[in-house]
């Protein structure tokens, strides 16, 4: 993903320097005319922005707060594209604002391959005059930016729910797949099928979107009595096959304890409100 | 759903007879010159062709394995679109086989106001010639039909995977939407980025399935130990605000025992094929 972002900086005329934990990952950014620092402290000092990505907030914290690299940055900005949760992203903020560094956190909610494209989706969250600031930067990566906020942890807390729908959605997949393999079904036949699937998804999550912002939650088309008898029927089919379905046994868990409080005749989407409850 | 199969024959112009095992379910269908049978006997008696749709095969099976009933489908034929385990719909062939009863085993993978429209999708499995012999007056019910094949479990097979796919996602949509809102992001905030998510899945379904099928599971861009990674963020963030995060749990043990088996630095499909190993 660095190589991907220094890259796309490269491609757009910006001057980059660039530093990785592990050295000689820059491919051939050098030859294309990225410095290479030789350290942490000297990549910051060359450049009024730093974007950071690696793969969680302990690894940026290991780079960013060393005597060093926090001496460094002193008046600079650093965006931090790193993934990890709203707290995180909240300390590092607070961290920022404690030793006179420039803070926005953001995330990348598409693969590297997309960098520098129009496929590219940024969010950003932090102080909206810094993102102002910096915004025709960023634009150089490509893609659609969008500023959610001040709040430094709100873009990871879009970035989380929305890796929950993905990885949610893909353990789904990886699941399905077993079962139809167990069941004689190759994935390439499945697979025209699981798009169609894949189709419906989003004007259904606009749908939800509007009855748990609502407080509605109709089950006329398809109540939660029903979603629990098909939810029954994957993990009967899925161990039957010695197949482990422990993601749609806590799915299903979820389901029947939704209905046992009393909503069977709502629509799947109360296991969210029941989920949210204190 | 009954009602729409029923709605969509008579639409078509397709003599039909309904009955249901709760008395005055049949809405305005009578009106509109359906018959309404005073048994699923008569029901049975009455055409050459039986579509039945119910809750679950515990409930086919009252209705259709009567005495009255077996007697009067003999040589006729049962299209069975009741969602089930490819074992009960096996079953319910082999019974049908002892007892002189022609019969194919579908179900349908859209909601019921897609019956009797384009965007209607049903699948099929059982003796090709049966189906051959009455798709004419399947297609009244509109959208795509397809044979999947002879095994009369195929249709039920590609049901459950599909369905699989489809509650995993809303499972994750569900429990993304509370970790959103406890985070201050509403529903309709998130959803133009859940969309954007839904739109990337049907072609990572395609990809992934040529993996599977090919034992190949490139994580190069995205490896399993940095999916992991992913999953304990959004663990831990849903745990922070006393959401319960079973389905995540589960779906990080499958994916950090495919790391512990050695994959880490395949793609996350590879827990497919982990399910899947006896």
């Amino acid at each position: 993903m660095g190589r991907a972002l220094a890259g796309a900086f490269l491609a757009a005329g910006v001057r980059t320097t660039v530093w990785n934990r592990t050295p000689g990952r820059d491919g051939d950014l050098t030859e294309r005319g990225v410095h290479a620092a030789a350290s942490a402290a000297e990549a910051v000092a060359a450049s009024p922005l730093t974007v950071v990505c690696v793969v969680n907030y302990d690894a940026s914290d290991a780079v960013l707060r060393t005597d060093a690299v926090t001496t460094a940055l002193k008046g600079r900005t650093v965006v931090n594209l790193t993934a990890d949760t709203p707290d995180r992203a909240r300390d590092t903020a607070a961290w920022a604002a404690d030793h006179g560094v420039r803070y926005l956190d953001g995330a990348i909610m598409t693969p590297a391959p997309t960098i520098g494209t129009p496929q590219g989706v940024f969010i950003h969250s932090g102080p909206a005059e810094l993102y102002a600031e910096h915004r025709a930067v960023l634009d150089a990566l490509g893609g659609t930016h969008t500023h959610l906020g001040e709040d430094p942890g709100r873009a990871a807390a879009y970035d989380i729910a929305l890796l929950d729908v993905f990885w949610t959605s893909m353990a789904g997949y990886a699941h399905a797949l077993a079962i139809a393999k167990a069941e004689g079904v190759t994935a390439r036949e499945l697979a025209p099928f699981a798009q169609g699937i894949g189709a419906i998804l989003p004007p259904l999550f606009e749908e939800f979107a509007e009855d748990f912002d609502n407080g509605t939650y109709s089950g006329a088309i398809n109540p939660l009595t029903s979603a629990v008898s098909s939810l029954a029927h994957i993990v009967h089919a899925s161990e039957s096959h010695g197949i482990n379905a422990s993601v749609m046994r806590a799915a299903e868990g979820l389901a029947r304890r939704t209905v046992a409080l009393g909503h069977g005749a709502d629509g799947f989407i109360r296991v969210a409100e029941v989920l949210g409850r204190r």
